[in-house]
């Protein structure tokens, strides 16, 4: 029988040793997000996995900020983040860094999630605006453009959702490597 | 070069299409979840990944309602969807179905989602309520508890980016076996 666990049966990490912690070699950008409630998920997503760091562009909120919190729920205190006032500025700071950028879009020559192998590297990951998406411009600079493969009716995946799987995909590779 | 795509080049379903499209052998059930943006989600990733139902329980709030919509964003038309009192009935009503039913949650006997294997059956995926999470008598009907591993400081990831991971799972493994 399955018995659900308590918090405190957890063992979760407290915010010092979250920041001592051995992190994913992982950045999420994000590119003018509009939804406050989009950036605290990527806060709380950040911390789960444990990424290196957020990198908030443009008119993309920053904390502190009451609305974010009510999302990330603290851990806008755990996951490194800067602002940079444009993503372009961003992304030439992750390539000195030797890490390299892929946005997440729809695009005529996208790798579908589930054939991404580039898994070695240093990754940043380009999320884009609600309505508009990651700005061309962006995705002209990035190394290639990731896309999670879709069936149903709507154009795209919440940017939340989408952050959670690719994250995920990435993580799933690493726990896979880590056990070999 | 990448160039984004626009709407009507992504060749999306229409709602009819949808409805006569195949889908996954998967549900989605949302045990007693308070928020409607939550819900709204499930149709929103449901209708992505062109889930077979959803299956609203408790206290969770169902369609036609604007909250939800503001998140479902229309997917509240394809997804099919029903309504139980109770979890513990929508569960007996999946496995008179012959649908095998996985609670996703944190317990002492889970299957951490990188090492579940269970893909070709049909699956019923239950998400619990924000604070409570999946109800213990819920989970004891459950054939077995899937949890995604997280390293950071917080309890658990937001619901609708674990149902987002979860059904990314269960649709890459499907479509790695449509390629075979």
């Amino acid at each position: 029988m399955n018995q659900k666990l308590k918090n405190e049966e957890l063992n979760r990490l407290n915010v010092d040793e979250f920041k001592n912690a051995k992190k994913q070699t992982l950045v999420v950008v994000l590119d003018n997000v509009r939804s406050l409630n989009n950036v605290g998920s990527a806060f709380r997503t950040g911390d789960a996995f444990l990424i290196e760091e957020i990198i908030l562009c443009g008119v993309t909120g920053t904390p502190p900020n009451k609305e974010i919190e009510k999302t990330a729920l603290g851990a806008t205190s755990t996951v490194k983040w800067t602002y940079f006032k444009t993503t372009l500025e961003a992304i030439a700071h992750l390539k000195q860094r030797n890490y390299t950028p892929f946005a997440v879009e729809q695009a005529n020559k996208s790798i579908p999630l589930n054939e991404f192998t580039s898994y070695d590297e240093r990754i940043a990951l380009v999320f884009g605006n609600e309505v508009y998406g990651v700005d061309q411009e962006v995705i002209d600079v990035c190394v290639g453009v990731i896309e999670i493969p879709q069936a149903g009716t709507k154009h795209s995946l919440n940017i939340s959702v989408s952050m959670g799987i690719v994250l995920w995909e990435i993580i799933r590779h690493s726990l896979a490597n880590s056990s070999k």
